[in-house]
């Protein structure tokens, strides 16, 4: 097997942000020959994945980078060094209004490894009850409880693209046949 | 419904780099206050789904930002404007050395929304042959056939997170009960 770890050199930040730092280091491919990584670094993300009586909890946010409003799953960053349940558990309350008794790991996902260091922590949130809405300021987005068959059939025809949303929903499909 | 729309008042580029721009922009919230987005340009991958015999082809690569070996479906960045059809062509050959007759598209991923509008367009190679594998300069990486049970099981068990290769077995596992 051809050998692939790389090296860093030095750690060069060119950015640092409010959601993300800007890195371009200088490194070692693995057969020595330099190289320049440009590194977003993110803190990482909690996403939930939320089903009462066979509806998803989707979220319909503007998202600026795309010009689009598109369907998520009810999802925030990571305060620095914060366990990843609590911020699900935060999350879900703040956007939806649900509350969960428990969080249940699903998995991880890696979103674009090519350049960023962010990790999303998928849960299912089991015990759900009706709390409160409270938004963060700043933040706008309208909750929808969309039923499974259908959130399926968004992902057929493209109108749900968000990769942690399309992973959770087609985990949860694959479970439960 | 609420008003989510935001609106940019000015574009500000940070940096300028060889896979990624990085823009800290000032725009309006849906309500007129001010905000700012810092937003990653990218200009999109293209994925292939490739499956001989009940088995699919994995990339095993260092990812810098992770400091980790991780497996990964075929793929690679589009250039500036370039069809996406034809960058699964070349990546899946470059890397693999399998050629496709033709790419079906199967969906396309928002990787990560809050900060990047980066799209995945992921498509299953049909009418699949041997060629020789041909990587770029400075590319190193390991070429698996896995089978396609073994891999459902690695990502149960974590060992395969990339989002794009998550999403695509999913997929795959769905369609063909």
């Amino acid at each position: 097997m051809m050998e692939l770890k790389e090296k860093t050199v030095r750690k060069n930040y060119i950015y640092r942000g409010k959601i993300l730092n800007l890195r371009c280091d200088d490194a070692l491919l693995p057969d020595g020959n330099p190289c320049q990584r440009e590194i977003v670094e993110h803190s990482g993300g909690a996403a939930v994945l939320c089903i009462v009586e066979e509806k998803v909890a989707l979220v319909k946010q503007y998202r600026y980078a795309y010009g689009e409003e598109i369907y998520e799953i009810p999802a925030g960053k990571l305060e620095k060094g914060e366990d990843p349940v609590k911020a699900a558990i935060r999350e879900l309350s703040e956007e939806t209004g649900l509350l969960a008794e428990k969080m249940n790991h699903l998995f991880t996902l890696y979103p674009s490894p090519g350049y960023t260091d962010e990790k999303i922590y998928i849960y299912k949130a089991e015990g759900i009850r009706q709390g409160k809405e409270h938004l963060d300021e700043g933040e706008f987005l309208n909750v929808e409880l969309i039923p499974l068959s259908q959130a399926y059939g968004m992902i057929d025809r493209g109108e749900i693209r968000d990769a942690k949303t399309v992973a959770a929903l087609f985990y949860f499909r694959n479970r439960i046949q």
